[in-house]
């Protein structure tokens, strides 16, 4: 694992306030928000949606509102007054919004978007939906791998970080050895999704934002954003637009 | 677990940098460096030592040399030029300390001091060597619990976390149930710890910076480092010192 010659390595940023320990620019980021906004992502490509204008500000959903466009965003687990629904992947698998733009409002997202996008770095939305899309996706571009955790509230979250987990697990067994890592909380993460893999529903119930949204009924996604492979769908960073990539090839 | 009706919370805060999300002034703040400052600073009171006196800036540590103090401290493991010796633990257990007030080096250890030491804050060191030792010291406190871990270079550290999760797996299931918690960074921790307390030192040989101190044969440390319960001592925060909780009493 320590063995660094000719490989890539792998890391896992628990919480955006770590970001400067992880920064690079020649890294493929994979940016992650299991509950919800990175599993709404993947489900809305999956659904054929044409891209994603990420936006952190409620003024800008309301101005791209008022422009006519497809506005989803939610504060709190409530949907915003402009938007025309809230973040529930759920939502993004609706029909008509196929071949459609939608404007998504989404602080956490947003913010890291911003953080990471600048010098060579591929910025990549992962999820369980789309593991294995994401895996594939990473190990052609050949590159270092940092995995951009977003985190409740700037806090460690534990989906975050069993995606993290799986997602490494992938890379640093890929039967090739093109990956090592001498992160510890790549190392951990990995740990964890060992203990979490063979149920990760059940494992999921102590995780402290699993009891945050039954408290508010915002629950009903938990099943559907821990399946792993639901899409092959992998939104990607294009200017300031998430597209999917197999639309770029 | 999520029942937090009268009980205490247990936290885990894995880096300096999240400290601030972690802060308050009504708990026990355990501070954790275990390769090496806070196993150094256990083993020292385990030898006798009178009090520690933690410093960042190495022309403090100059100052007190100057007036006769006992300075122990380094910088990336090479003791530091006015120090009588450097932060192994094994440095202080030499009998001839006994008694004795030490300067310590520790720019991680102080700073975390500095940040933790308010309001009605109780701060205590715990390494693995006073596991058992420094849980009881807590318990008889009936506050609220956070684990700072120094961690690597304000970095998720292996080790660190491996405590918090052995303190916190100790204080959850306390057969009292007088804690709980709704906090991920503790629930990894705890699970982590599961993991590697069949075999911490086998375990342990996949954490970074267990890679690091054999590169810089400062390996030496590490088994003793991992011993449960070596000692009873307890330093804690008094003024601007360090001493043993036994001497308080």
């Amino acid at each position: 694992m320590f063995n660094e010659e000719g490989k890539y390595s792998v890391e896992v940023c628990f919480s955006p306030l770590s970001w400067s320990l992880y920064d690079r620019d020649d890294a493929v980021v994979v940016i992650t928000d299991i509950f919800r906004a990175s599993t709404a992502m993947c489900a809305a490509f999956h659904n054929g949606v044409k891209s994603i204008i990420p936006v952190a500000e409620i003024s800008e959903s309301e101005a791209y509102k008022e422009k006519g466009y497809i506005v989803a965003g939610e504060r709190d687990g409530q949907k915003l007054d402009c938007a025309d629904f809230g973040n529930s992947p759920f939502n993004f698998l609706e029909p008509s919004l196929r071949g459609q733009t939608i404007v998504m409002n989404t602080t956490n997202g947003t913010q890291a978007i911003k953080k990471v996008a600048h010098g060579n770095n591929e910025v990549v939305i992962g999820a369980f939906i789309n593991l294995s899309a994401v895996v594939q996706y990473i190990m052609a571009l050949k590159r270092p791998v940092v995995v951009f955790c977003a985190g409740w509230k700037n806090r460690f979250s534990m989906e975050d970080t069993l995606f993290a987990g799986a997602l490494a697990e992938r890379l640093l067994n890929d039967g090739r050895g093109d990956y090592h890592t001498i992160c510890d909380a790549a190392i951990a993460s990995a740990d964890l999704w060992l203990l979490a893999k063979g149920n990760p529903l059940g494992y999921i119930e102590k995780a402290a934002h699993r009891h945050r949204l039954r408290k508010m009924g915002l629950d009903d996604i938990i099943e559907f954003s821990l399946t792993a492979d639901y899409t092959q769908a992998i939104p990607v960073l294009s200017g300031k637009e998430l597209v999917d990539a197999h639309r770029l090839e």
